[in-house]
């Protein structure tokens, strides 16, 4: 079987995750709605350690909210108990109050799973779609450039 | 703000789930991991009430196991706590060993979420993939018609 | 090994749960956290059910919370994929503000687990704790001596 | 109103956990299950990198398993989105195949939570209790002299 195999671009906000106990279905893999899970954890620390958003300050004292409005998901290699993987976050696509990002989990350079995903800003008081903050717009479409840039040269290089 | 209307066609498979303090998130709406747990559950009911295949014993028993290998899901309109949601159950595309299926969550005749996704069937010793029985592909491949048919005639009388 | 019997005094709150395959864990069992999912959310039901008190409405509208003081659990026998176990609420004590509950999981007979827990109601507004509403005490009492009575009841016949 | 002091004995297993928005309820504070999740990962690691046993192992590859057997917890202070939490373990009790652990949660001194928990040591294969193995009593009997010693000196000096 061939797999598909994954570099993150330079400067990609990476964290490692371990697969434990609890994340494991009686088959001993990572029961799927976990990783949903994971990647709510991941884009949090990336607005908070990336972006120097603090998110759980958008969230309680902006009152700001981020839902999904679209996500996919390709499950290809299943991970067990005591594997470590790591969550890539990469922008796809930056609307007026939408923000398009993928996911991919890997692991020693082999995909094991990738999401793409729409999530919205909206105001918790009003429930209403918010366009995104100029300041927050600027510096996602700086990390989008600085990645995919990066990434864009890793693929020329190949 | 339109909203897309859902009626299930007869005979699909629904099931109501309520919605608990533990599916939401600080902003009052399910924290969208919780709806996949909610189609695992219904997918669970749906082999072992409709189908006639006890799900844990296809699981526990017999070694199987249902990953899925694709997800995508639009999520439309939230749901609070103590909402009462609709689940409705479509087959989509019968494999040899993959099954597509449809998961609309619907209230009062609006949509509110649709997952497609795929499954496949693999045994848990193996660990590859195993084509379905044939009992249970001509057990899924009636409902497939049954569902199907009522669904198009459903939409030819509109 | 000896098993606790356990019968429910009459009229005790009771519902069933299935064990899905999200519950269990790589050892094929309950995964011990969902068990506190699945007590919150019998005292959800107990209350929106029994006590004709809208939970959602007492949390969502009136800004009360119920968070747990004080949980102790004693895990019994195990539940695997596919069981269906019944879980009775029985009142332990009434405080001004607090609410003493025991919830015990059995089926056919057997107890599997039995928790103890104290809930307080508080307001979401203030942060702090206020005194149960006359009308939900009086609920609460009356729910109380019903099954304790029957339950008395039984332990004397035997 | 007065908090419960706590600074861990030197030596005590310590890790921090990040509150995030999947932890937390509409009233916007951890909601008490995941608290047992933190717990149960907190227990993983301080097998894996404080006893040197790999958890993971213990169960795929050695078949054992770790079930509670009882459970109690006194929750003090919520924590909020955002919160870092510090999570300490603390041995109790060394049985011939159970082990007593406390677990308390922690931030600036000031304890937010503390939980008492009884693990028993099982066989998956035959589902029986199994003697804690020799050396892995010695490790946890090291553990338990190293941390409790400490944290009498410390409660002398006060």
């Amino acid at each position: 079987m061939l797999h598909d195999q994954f570099v993150p671009p330079a400067g990609a906000f990476t964290r490692s995750v371990p697969i434990r106990f609890s994340h494991c279905d009686p088959a001993g893999i990572v029961y799927f709605p976990h990783y949903f899970n994971m990647f709510n954890g991941l884009i949090e620390d990336w607005y908070t350690q990336e972006l120097g958003y603090d998110y759980a300050e958008l969230i309680m004292e902006s009152k700001y909210g981020f839902p999904f409005v679209h996500i996919e998901c390709d499950f290809k290699i299943p991970s067990r108990m005591g594997d470590v993987i790591d969550l890539s976050l990469l922008v796809e696509r930056i609307g007026r109050s939408s923000l398009g990002i993928a996911i991919v989990c890997h692991r020693d350079g082999v995909e094991r799973l990738r999401a793409r995903m729409v999530t919205a800003m909206m105001s918790l008081e009003t429930r209403k779609p918010v366009a995104l903050p100029q300041a927050l717009r600027d510096t996602i479409e700086a990390y989008y450039r600085r990645t995919t840039n990066s990434e864009a040269r890793d693929i020329a290089r190949r």
